[in-house]
């Protein structure tokens, strides 16, 4: 006989049928007349009951179904009695496959609080919390591939190990293969990189973007969404060392382009989770968040407003409110200016645009007033940037001045300038953060709590 | 206007009407009164065709129209006159946005072999062949997404820096921010990893199955699909050393299940290809490979053949034909005893079962001769073992005696081992090589040209 999931079950129009029922004991109470067994599988957020009649087994038999152990289950699926849940299964058999020493087994019936959950990344998986979480991972993530396959965008896997460093700064992690007690040294005592695996120096990738605009600039429209790295010392909630992100390219874009689908596209991944995830927003917003499904229906409703960093920095000094750190134009906005804007000023998502060149990549599109490029930051609220991007710079002088300008070597990057001397095309993208995303759609506080294996500071984990 | 990519211009039923295109000029030819030329926007194979009508032109407002130049045209989209296309661009302005200088451009007309586009991977996105390929790659990765999202798996993101290694060897490459030339040291002076990023020593990760495993012990069903790699310094055809893995991993599967799901999706993934990607394909059956389409075919339309790795010695010492390896139980089969198996003996995909556990992983069930374990491996023709599986050994006592033997470290592998301590389940699952399943189904004979950019011994460029 073929298992059903619980998802299944409970959504099954049927009734009085025999059902095969697989998963993991959450709980189990009763009396000596009738015994419930909740039993979970992962693929929904809720449980199906077990009802075990006391006349048909002993407590003997039912010994080892513990918090934790794994069951089969034979039964009739029927009309719940009891309030909750609309079907139940009444066992005709209950085997235990596996094991779960309640002395041992670190995940009782108490709440847990997350810090010891991430000590337990292994296990935490079958809480109700992470189980929501990885759920809506899995459904955002469908939905980006499933946005851009439907736009007729190619998805593309950049490569991972890289020689070059997309945002001519950022601390990258080295990718080696040489002895590291003893490696091979040139004449003048350096390091011989020319013996490592690639003939050279090597670092995990810090974006996609330049090669994914090299693909752009054949099939029109692309992404990529894969793994990056940064090797910052930063033990915050906002950081980690390895983390997903998703960067579209789209040859014949400007700014207004990019910005539209910007905003269409986090529109749809909102409007997909409540779609389809709403059991487990529903937990998260009772458990963690009681603001979170109106964060998201605000977003699903709202257009964004969008503006200039000038016209936002002109807001910002006139706002009443103290801020820590002045307002000043040419500098960065600190995470309380954006947040200010989108919380308190317009009350929804914002775009700023055309920030100070000195604030931002040397591949954006440099502006008319030779001060400003044509920058975009996505800010959203509670998070702050959740999107940041750009028209590039199409034109091979301009962008060659300004690598010179910033120190990047041009002859590394001769594959990217060939794009600009070659059918060159004015183009936009932009970077998603996938856990920034997660961050909002959850409203977990986080962002160790949004990934199932974190990687940060001193930690490398399972 | 906005842009209508060149797909939609070709399948529009609607014609006379004005239309905007963009893209990338393939070709140009004609005569003094009339001017072809073909344009391609990465979106299909085909080009458009747009007519300058050399009234409303001259030769010196066309001069700059030559291959890799980026045009915008502007123009009515008519019936075509000439054979080979249904409709065809009759321009009203054409406007070259950024040229491709001919005396410089790489990609002139004539064909290029593939080992020098592999020089010049930046620019080969633009030739039809890499076109389709990545194309292709797009349609194959989108249809894993959806096979496993409706099938209710959840898309599982497994680590790519790690402090494990899920095969118990494979050569690793290791990641770093220790400085290379003078790395700290400890008192009996080995490197000190405890001063490294992740305060021990990290590499970038082979498979994600281990932590896969976790995951399917929580939510029942789930997969991985990330870059894995290998330090194996291969330079051969069939190997990078940055690749892209699928690995499905399902609670309570037995090997039985696992051949299931591993038949059905890859001839999901084959019948998906053929849909979605005929003019690629047929493309690819014309130039390289005239089998192609009728291997693709075969697969859709056979079960494959399932038997024990024993039963596949006995026919291959049976075989009239001579190997250049000796075939003996025990040892493990070449790619010619596979190829014999699924070309000439069965003519059919071939599923070989319970091998020997000296050729197998540790983590696989050990079967009640104490001799074989539930393995799998599925062959395909051409290109030898596409998929590679097991049960996997879900008594703990059975797996660390197991461990023992092959001297792998339980104390690092203890979240692996907790999966075996509590509510242990049955459970099976697979790894894809995603370059591999492309070469079978593009039909390229080297896997570096199945990747945008390949990492392989002595280059990482790009």
């Amino acid at each position: 006989m073929k298992r059903t999931k619980v998802k299944a079950l409970l959504q099954s129009a049927e009734r009085g049928h025999e059902v095969l029922l697989k998963g993991w004991v959450r709980t189990k109470r009763g009396n000596k007349y009738v015994t419930f067994i909740a039993v979970n599988d992962g693929s929904t957020i809720h449980n199906i009951q077990v009802v075990a009649d006391m006349n048909l087994f002993t407590d003997e038999s039912l010994r080892d179904v513990t918090t934790g152990a794994s069951v089969s289950v034979l039964g009739t699926l029927v009309e719940s009695q009891g309030k909750g849940q609309s079907v139940e299964i009444q066992a005709r058999t209950i085997e235990v496959i596996g094991l779960a020493d309640p002395e041992t087994y670190p995940l009782q019936k108490k709440g847990h609080s997350l810090e010891f959950l991430r000590e337990i990344a292994h296990l935490r998986p079958r809480t109700n919390t992470f189980g929501a979480v990885l759920r809506i991972r899995h459904a955002m993530a469908f939905a980006i591939h499933r946005y851009f396959n439907h736009n007729g965008f190619f998805y593309v896997h950049t490569p991972v190990i890289t020689a070059s460093d997309a945002e001519g700064a950022g601390e990258m992690f080295r990718v080696t293969t040489l002895d590291p007690i003893n490696p091979p040294r040139t004449e003048d005592g350096q390091v011989d990189f020319s013996q490592d695996f690639f003939g050279k120096s090597t670092n995990l990738t810090v974006s996609g973007q330049l090669e994914g605009e090299v693909c752009a600039m054949a099939l029109s429209e692309i992404y990529t969404f894969g793994p990056t790295f940064r090797a910052e010392n930063s033990n915050t909630s906002r950081h980690l060392a390895e983390f997903w992100m998703v960067e579209p390219e789209m040859a014949f874009y400007d700014l207004e382009d990019n910005m539209d689908l910007a905003e269409d596209f986090l529109r749809y991944l909102v409007r997909y989770a409540l779609d389809h995830c709403l059991d487990d927003l529903q937990f998260l917003n009772d458990m963690y968040d009681k603001e979170l499904l109106a964060r998201l229906n605000f977003v699903v409703e709202h257009d964004f407003q969008r503006l200039t960093y000038s016209e936002a920095v002109a807001i910002l000094r006139d706002a009443k409110q103290k801020f820590e750190y002045k307002v000043d134009w040419g500098t960065d906005l600190q995470s309380e200016h954006e947040r200010y804007l989108v919380e308190k000023h317009f009350k929804k998502p914002v775009i700023l645009t055309n920030y100070p060149k000195e604030v931002k990549s040397f591949y954006m599109k440099l502006n008319d007033d030779n001060k400003t490029v044509r920058a975009m930051d996505v800010l959203f609220p509670g998070i702050g940037e959740i999107i940041g991007g750009s028209q590039r710079e199409e034109n091979y002088d301009k962008l060659v001045a300004r690598m010179q300008e910033l120190n990047i070597p041009e002859k590394e990057m001769w594959w990217y300038l060939d794009t600009r001397r070659f059918g060159s095309v004015p183009h936009s993208g932009f970077g998603l953060g996938f856990e920034r995303l997660l961050l909002f759609v959850t409203g977990m506080g986080n962002i160790r709590d949004v990934i199932p294996f974190p990687r940060f500071p001193k930690s490398a984990e399972f």
